[in-house]
């Protein structure tokens, strides 16, 4: 196991009717932006119910709507010119992934002089923050518990992560009956970015994290089970629930710290949204078995083995069987199981025109990983998943 | 899933060499009141290394030493008196469980006007806290990140948990190394110690936690695996590193948030504790397969099922067979493997005459266990613990 250090200053409520607690923004001021995506929390009543509890608390709110899927920093911009002008105290996302990533670049832009694109390319720039609060309507991206943030520039179809200590919120409410109303395409997408994490997590150079490892399995099975009964049954309670903490946990520094490796399938999505502006978890989930099936080597045929044992039950002795099987598990989980599109093709994506340029940005990421991939690595990769 | 709030807000510095970030506790201060039991943290330089980090940072440290294995509210109330008196700003415990639980205590009872037993008696009346910070040299109790203390007064027989917000420390330095040194018996305790925590959450009358019932799996595997590699080699790091981080988690409310019922062998163990002064782990593992046996029944038998499957790798379509071989294992695994006692003549009690004191009081906690158990089940359980 490798030195780390473990911090989750996220406080979070978990359960029915847990937005009550958003009366704790009192604590950090009487100003915030609330922060959402298109009209969704106003159809289904979370807006009202925070607007009330907010005002019943004394917190006056400002606001910044039409977040995107894939969010802007010219959407940032906005928030923090809205934040200095207005004195804003804290940042309150209401939404997936993307409204909070939009929320945390805005909370730390308040809190810097120059423009906020200059802290989604250099984290070490991200000095302090405002506190971020989060009300989580999508299970997904784990955003809501974690330090990351991810921004796009279509205009020049950048998309980069960054992250930072001070971009972990203070108190996020998880009510899995939030993400009822989800729809089953984004909850396929959700439970393959989440599913990704965990991979991203879990397939590592290093030997020794048996707690970590054991976890991501944990994760990855309460996943398989869950995102099925949430696709056949949209309002199972249970099902809703374990796939909100299990997105949690597959991102919060619990399986990573002391673990991981720089991630690799996700640099190489990136710059399929950046160029495409696809949905992040489609696009995890046909790059995926691809990655799995172009990293299998007499160097990773154990893990691979070790993952189709202990997640999807496969037994035998022949470690290269077990392997294949659980890759080939893996792309019947995402493609069949969960319905997911199976390849670039049925994203749209038809040419392989900026692949090289696409490659030579996410090989910046992909060389230092697990199993180092170059430019030409991701090419292949790319041109695999077409 | 039940509704929770979850928080942890220890940060974790965790490897070799860890203890450098004791200079963080200037934070809380200039006057450090350093707890520790006997004098190991001398002869192996933890102590010398420490004092040196602190006077570097600019932190007065005064001394309570010789706290007990089963830590006495003498020895609290002694270092509450230290604190109130010299003004002491933070409280650092070096040691093992026994010591940061009683640092705990005092902590708390220096922001507190009546007796420290008050606090341990009724957790209601702690309300605050001088910020805790410990170094772990023992892998069992999970203390270092929990929000629990136990304490006894054997002038009565007397040994209660108590626990509150206030009392999670503020930071920990786990340093696998330190734990190179712990003794066979000691070392094997410390596994059933955090086994049976694991248990605690894991058997529970809810019925849609995945998440955390995968992750008591997880934990269980790492335990089972590492416990007798730490054995053979008292300085395998990677075997120490994970029994280390596996106990935090057992305990710290990943696996018991939204999920655990209220305890039920821990109680019946304090009464072991209370009346004969035995090692805690020991009385556990003793406790443990009695109470599994005890407890198994067409009601219970799925989830030994599931733990027999998922934890020891069973295989097989009935329920109780497979029940009944995990129960076995577990036997097997605690005074085989481990070598721990098997009974509890084997620690020393040879009689049965406080049985039913013991009983009565344990069942002050135990009714409201996943398999309540009343005054009559515990002294069963005893007896057959014989």
């Amino acid at each position: 196991m490798r030195n780390f250090t473990f911090s989750i200053p996220t406080t979070i409520h978990f359960g029915k009717g847990q937005i009550s607690h958003l009366s704790e923004l009192r604590q950090s001021g009487t100003k915030a932006l609330l922060v959402y995506g298109g009209g969704s929390i106003k159809r289904n009543g979370i807006y009202d119910e925070a607007l009330r509890i907010l005002g019943e608390a004394g917190v006056q709110v400002s606001e910044l709507s039409g977040v995107e899927p894939n969010p802007r920093i010219q959407t940032v911009r906005r928030g923090v010119e809205m934040c200095k002008s207005e004195g804003i105290d804290m940042v309150l996302a209401i939404g997936g992934g993307s409204t909070i990533d939009c929320a945390k670049v805005v909370a730390a832009g308040a809190k810097y002089d120059g423009d906020a694109w200059d802290l989604v390319l250099d984290r070490t720039k991200i000095k302090d923050a405002l506190p971020i609060y989060s009300v989580l309507t999508l299970s997904a991206t784990g955003s809501e518990m974690d330090s990351a943030a991810v921004i796009s520039d279509m205009t020049k179809n950048e998309k980069w992560g960054t992250a930072a200590e001070c971009l972990k919120p203070t108190m996020s409410v998880l009510d899995p009956t939030y993400t009822f109303s989800v729809s089953r395409r984004q909850t396929a997408a959700g439970t393959a970015d989440m599913m990704s994490h965990t991979f991203e997590n879990y397939f590592t150079k290093e030997q020794g994290a048996d707690v970590q490892l054991r976890f991501c399995e944990a994760l990855l099975r309460t996943m398989i089970k869950n995102g099925p009964i949430a696709l056949a049954e949209p309002d199972n309670y249970e099902a809703r629930a374990n796939l909100m903490w299990a997105a949690s946990h597959a991102i919060n520094g619990l399986v990573s710290e002391g673990s991981a490796d720089p991630w690799c399938v996700h640099p190489m999505e990136h710059e399929l949204s950046a160029f495409y502006d696809i949905t992040h978890g489609e696009g995890l989930a046909i790059l995926t078995p691809v990655w799995m099936d172009y990293v299998l080597s007499v160097k990773t045929v154990s893990a691979f083995a070790t993952y189709g044992r202990n997640v999807w039950g496969l037994v035998g002795s022949d470690d290269w069987s077990i392997a294949h099987d659980a890759i080939a598990k893996t792309s019947e989980f995402f493609f069949k199981t969960m319905g997911l599109p199976a390849n670039l093709r049925a994203v749209g994506i038809t040419s392989d025109e900026h692949f090289e340029v696409m490659a030579e940005k996410a090989a910046r990421r992909t060389i230092n990983a697990y199993v180092p991939l170059d430019k030409d690595d991701v090419v292949n990769i790319f041109r695999a998943a077409m």
